[in-house]
């Protein structure tokens, strides 16, 4: 795979390189994995590391965003990635101003694109958006001149989720390049995935997706990564498995097997670890559906970094805040 | 019109008086546009023209208001003039706390007095509030030591989108004495209409106000305005025209034409702008609907100021809040 | 009563003593008045003293939690006690993030201890909770490193609620021990009145719980207080009247006579103030409804300190704030 492998050469070279000729990052946005070189991908993380250190101090913030304005745009719900993104924001010492789609004017009948430009209007310098429709964000980046971070947006991505998951797989197991990661899961109408093996593959890494064959189309292929219905016969070869999200909503569809033969067949539990490399990594966006996409002991275990995963995910969007904020043209 | 001549005369009389004496501003709220002298107006527009730079600055900040506490109570839904005036406290420092009526105490049959005073009782200095009551503002601000805001009072005032309405005019054209201003919609509902009337008539303007005959009623003419059902009959003579938002939730009701009819008979579009003046000042208060009330290519065209507006709104509220913090009985 | 006499020798010993060898307080957590000492209340209440001035100054700010993260966690709905806390938070200069159970993964299926251990790992300090379930606060305060405060755990405590009752009482009347007073309502089903009736017995009142049998059972003698069902009985004997708000919701049930019995027997109404001591002290939780427990004249006479009491909860919940994030074990 040329991609893959100039991927991993870029990324063996630049970790000196960024010692030699500091790295410049331009970009005003954020949109996915898609557009970014390894160079730029490994530049966030190595950002995020220095501002890791920021949420060990008893004073946990930094006055590098302050007098900014980060607007978090929720045309879906969400929780815990609006929490993620406003707590990076007050750290930054930035003030944020939260705009959900219940009960404002997009009932109204307005464009996002209007309601987008309005809130610019008001001196807005970043936006996070999540939105159903995949491209809305990339589409606002065109036509506004502030920043857009993407939070979701439909299946397409959800680059912040796959670079913090990326970063906790550097910080545990010291490298990208060169690890087999497993992820397991309704990955065709995952962003999570998406991002993920964008990320994973121009680092180096192998990924091979696991599923039921209606959620793990062979036409994933094309993206650079194995295809398996097996869990169990990818178990013993993998350094790290991200567990995905059961969306319940779609069981019941013909998609979707029973709770229980999912379960069965693609959870994962203490005798599948016990299969496993002795510290293979546990992954999980969150929230857990324990008992489902993996039991509870495993969860908890020592393999899990999942809460690992949530920790650093704020110092991944500290960093990705501070060069959308400072990035653009001269 | 006597009131009109005597407020023009003052305001011309006002500028070089600042300068000479200072003006004193005394009140501790902003109830309307209807009892401030256009001295007090031109006062509120000064004082934003000087925050309109702090929000051009990189950091946005002023410590003004620091340690106060602006709370923002809206019983009724709104998500700009909401964001509009959060971030306007923000700018000023101030802390900011949210209340809306849903899932509040208010379900709970308490009166909107006590909810304020027990509110008050916590430290708060200004109340922005936005309340369906006509006068709800105004009773407040007789029974509390706090400052009010009126963000919006049934179909009475909203003076502060009428101030950033004049403060956008005054800028673009330089002055307000004179102008001849076209305000086109359901006039008879409109608490914008009503404010903008009031301030523009101060100032010195000559307002028009333009609709079909059931939403436009003559009665309307003793606030010193003239009535016209013809948009066609006015676009040559007016400096600026401020187009209103549609509520579709009227259509079908028999004050309502349908939507087509409303649109060709009081849609601004770009035939029409061609019979304007060169450089008519277009308006809108938001949100657009595109293709109804305005078009396209009006909306975003060179003779649109209606993302300037948002902009203004900002410095005119950050005025606003430290005017009415600082104000009241020595 | 063996209890009320130790707490209240304790407490006389307390107030010299806190002079003498400064008292060290060494929980992380807030959970209820049951196991705090009256040591521990008397220190929470000094040290709110100290924090009610910060309220009068012109710029309400300490630093003394800057960068410090209070998460806000209502799975309960709530306006003026999450107000109230977010407020004491900012003056603390607390950064604070809201979680509602709304629209939340609560509702994805997430358990209670998932969605705050999640939370935790993004750096949050302190959790302010308020949940349905009786010991919630108490499960997560022992799995969970950060600090817990209860802000109500169904019909079991509201500590910070009792505080701010026992310190406007200590503030207006100089002292706790050897008052009496009356709480007056559903006390079965109040959390209020089970804390205040902790609080005020542990540092030596005389507590008398006054209701309809249905409402005041005697099982509640066991907690150290007396039982009434006449209101009448008891209203010329007490210092204080605590009077709690009805759930209008519980009426029609058979649990509840009707609105008009009700207030006619246990409403606080100008004639019966009269045959109060001349310096009762009239004291609600909030909201009111006027006319049903308290009519208008008595709620806002010269007895009542209910907007006090809104006052001085700001200064306890700082107080409880600050003192939680500073204890555990060293």
């Amino acid at each position: 795979m040329a991609k893959k492998a100039s991927s991993s050469s870029t990324l063996s070279e630049s970790r000196p390189g960024t010692e030699a000729r500091p790295f410049l990052w331009t970009r005003k946005d954020l949109l996915g994995l898609d557009e970014l070189s390894a160079e730029e991908i490994v530049h966030i993380l190595d950002t995020a590391e220095s501002f890791r250190e920021v949420s060990t101090r008893s004073i946990k913030k930094v006055p590098a965003l302050r007098g900014k304005v980060v607007a978090l745009l929720f045309f879906e719900d969400s929780t815990r990635t609006r929490m993620s993104f406003e707590l990076a924001a007050d750290r930054l010492s930035a003030d944020t101003l939260l705009f959900t789609a219940k009960g404002s004017s997009v009932a109204k009948g307005e464009t996002t694109l209007d309601t987008v430009r309005n809130i610019e209007a008001m001196g807005v310098d970043v936006f996070v958006v999540r939105h159903r429709q995949p491209g809305a964000p990339h589409m606002l980046a065109r036509k506004v001149r502030a920043s857009i971070v993407n939070a979701g947006d439909g299946a397409h991505e959800h680059p912040t989720q796959a670079l913090l998951d990326i970063f906790t797989i550097r910080r545990r197991l010291g490298r990208v390049d060169g690890l087999k990661v497993a992820i397991v899961g309704d990955i065709a109408h995952s962003r999570v995935a998406r991002s993920n093996i964008l990320g994973l593959t121009k680092l180096g890494a192998e990924v091979v997706v696991v599923g039921p064959p209606t959620l793990v189309p062979s036409a994933i292929r094309p993206m650079g990564c194995e295809v398996s219905h097996s869990l169990d016969a990818v178990l013993g070869e993998v350094d790290v498995i991200n567990m995905l999200r059961i969306q319940f909503e779609r069981f019941g569809s013909n998609l979707f097997p029973s709770v229980r033969e999912y379960s069965k067949l693609y959870g994962l539990n203490a005798q599948r670890l016990k299969r496993c490399r002795k510290d293979v990594l546990v992954m999980h966006p969150g929230p857990i559906n324990r008992g489902v996409e993996l039991t509870s002991d495993v969860a908890d275990g020592p393999n899990s970094c999942i809460l690992q995963q949530v920790t650093n995910g704020l110092a991944v969007r500290m960093a990705v805040l501070y060069l959308v904020s400072q990035g653009g043209p001269a």
